[in-house]
């Protein structure tokens, strides 16, 4: 009945949802990011100035009734923000810390399951060129993904400067060029070797080129990348790595970082450090960033940023792999059931009831007793509680049922609200 | 660069508009409802078994690339609660409560302004057909927008069950009764007047259907309209609206409510009472709602139900019109000023003054001295707090200064916490 791959949370699945998105909106916040609501479509050739042809092929797109021109629904959020920088905020002094929480769309397989509609939370620093910007991006997503207690995650780090230069005798074949980028992110050794071979590419160069698939794993990997290139671009995009280490290491990071100069990420803005997060048992990365510091000028304001954004659903998924308890918004936790002709008294109290952040819902029975009834309601929604208003007694006479035992206690309204103080409410 | 209609906020707009989704989710929950995320896209078939024509019509579709089926960008979020509680959540026990937050989309003329994509926030009360259900939805809204510091706002109620009682006459005909809905909806008294004498409609049913447009008013309406006919539906339906108004009542909320039973909203599955709330100063309504009860079994499982949604930009347009003080986010609390040898220290102050809810934003320098700069840095980012390392001293000696005065002192990093405890927070 639903197109595969796009979410439909139930109450549980939503409540977790949002308590990630708070976590990190919170952390955000901390570091002195501010939130803004880009718009979930866009004219396609605007759009398109801010990404590559891989991101608009995945796009969904449809045409504009009002003025025939193509829109995209956002298959990602960084061009956006880029753009809002560069616009509506080119005055806003620099640097600029903005974050969102957007869902971005792109078509996939039917076989890849729920991922077509993707919950993103991200942030962007735009106007910082220096090491610590870099640093910044990887220790906020460290900081998030241990304040949702996450520990097995590790970071691969990157350096886009690097694998460029070392790619650049390719870069006059564009199809070529995208050929290899493709092996290269798939780490597909045996393919990218058997193709190097067949398109007689040099052997110094294919040896090369075949390392990059190598230079993965600890901070040795900085050391190895340098011997295999006299490229001053490379060079200096080592020198850049190794210093957002220096930072991480400050800080503490180290032993969630790994390199990967094979890395290339999915999006052709990329300019220097780009790293990618990933957890013990979900396939695909928990987020990801890096430097981009040629795609704001797109839109008339060039400025040097970075950015990153972090997958809801896997940071979810990622949780529930490594925690036994399963998070249940439960439901409501009192009931208020009294006679019809009794409205004005009940009302009155579940706004009271409800003021000391009780989750109440107010039920009104047309004929008496009612008690059993309510009683049985209580019991089949998983309600713990029920006051129940005695017929004609106002709040003068109200009895505090528990529902699990059926045992029930007659007190007035002060004493009710004296007993719900904040420090029994259910958490 | 952006299409016409469609949201960007920036950041006070982002945090005025999260300040009410968290006002009004909290509403939802203290109520006993939970919420849910819908799709954003649906297969056109299947959606459209929850919609009528004209806002299908309105919708933006697009081709699945995968299975080549059309869809849909949710233009509603009722029919996709209504799929999901009768077949998802068909087990859990009844009355059933539920929320969400979401937007929708419809094609608009361009000169209708931002109204392609509409923030909705909306509660759905699934198995419930008693006058208790459908006044429960006013006297939220009514909790809500009283707790968002709205006043000058208005409840109109309407009966769907009176009014298409009323139209019966002229049902054989759906093109004859499409008209006669958009002239009542529309209030265009002088052009339903002409069509209906144009078309030779009996002088009787003439002057019936006349007088729904002057069905507007206090509780007198009521009167009047049970005075126009004798339809047994009619009479029923008016009777629920007398019932619904008797609990509004007893809330305390009859100075929020007008009659209208002209109201037909623009939503084919409505069978009962119906409402719309608008304020003052804002030419749309701010939300509505009302029962829908067939629309459940569309999907499988029948179910009285009724709802309602809020428009969150409308809300943000009332409350500015009501509220003299604009809100805004301010945006950096404190920089954490430090020479680049120091990171170590200033990472975990950084750390430690964030834990206590302050946006800090970190800073290295590579020259000394650096208080200057730093000084500067803060004033044009509106920055009101630095704390500055010493260098090479660690957190021995920190200097805390006030930007505007540019006055420092020096403390250690005890004295720091201890001043900066919550309330000294900037709220």
């Amino acid at each position: 009945m639903i197109p595969k791959g796009v979410a439909t949370l139930l109450p549980d699945g939503t409540f977790h949802r949002r308590s990630i998105e708070k976590e990190i909106l919170s952390a955000f916040s901390r570091w002195g990011y501010q939130e803004v609501t880009p718009p979930i479509f866009e004219y396609l050739d605007v759009f398109s100035l801010g990404v590559g042809e891989e991101v608009l092929d995945s796009a969904y797109k449809f045409i504009d009734r009002a003025t025939g021109r193509i829109m995209v629904l956002r298959p990602d959020v960084t061009p956006q923000i880029a753009r809002i920088a560069s616009t509506l905020l080119a005055d806003e002094p620099r640097p600029l810390r903005l974050c969102y929480s957007a869902n971005v769309f792109r078509h996939q397989e039917e076989h890849a399951g729920r991922e077509r509609e993707l919950f993103q939370l991200g942030g962007e620093l735009i106007g910082l060129s220096d090491a610590e910007a870099d640093a910044e991006m990887i220790a906020l997503s460290i900081e998030i993904l241990q304040n949702l207690g996450l520990k097995d995650f590790r970071i691969t780090l990157g350096q886009m400067a690097f694998t460029r230069g070392l790619l650049r005798p390719f870069m006059s074949s564009p199809a070529f060029y995208k050929k290899i980028l493709h092996y290269v992110a798939k780490k597909e050794t045996s393919q990218l070797e058997r193709w190097l071979k067949q398109e007689s590419v040099n052997p110094k160069t294919q040896k090369e080129v075949l390392s990059l698939l190598d230079l993965f794993g600890g901070e040795d990997v900085l050391k190895r990348a340098a011997a295999l290139t006299d490229d001053p671009e490379c060079l200096k995009g080592l020198e850049r790595l190794e210093a957002v280490y220096a930072i991480l290491k400050s800080a503490g990071h180290q032993d969630n970082i790994l390199f990967d100069l094979g890395e290339v990420r999915g999006f052709d803005y990329y300019t220097g450090t780009i790293f990618e997060i990933f957890s013990e048992g979900v396939g695909s990365e928990l987020g990801g960033g890096g430097r981009y510091d040629h795609l704001l000028e797109k839109f008339g304001e060039p400025s040097a940023s970075t950015g990153f954004a972090l997958y809801i659903e896997r940071i979810q998924a990622a949780m529930e792999k490594t925690s036994s308890e399963k998070l249940s918004c439960s439901g409501v936790d009192m009931m208020i059931a009294h006679f019809a002709n009794d409205a004005e008294w009940a009302i009155m109290l579940a706004r009271e009831v409800r003021s000391l952040g009780f989750r109440t819902i107010r039920k009104s029975f047309n004929a008496l007793p009612f008690h059993g009834v309510a009683h049985a309601d209580a019991v089949s929604q998983q309600i713990p509680k029920i006051v129940l208003l005695q017929e004609g007694a106002g709040t003068d006479a109200l009895q505090l049922m528990d529902v699990s035992t059926g045992q029930a206690e007659t007190l007035n309204q002060n004493d009710l609200m004296a007993r719900l103080q904040p420090d029994e409410t259910t958490p």
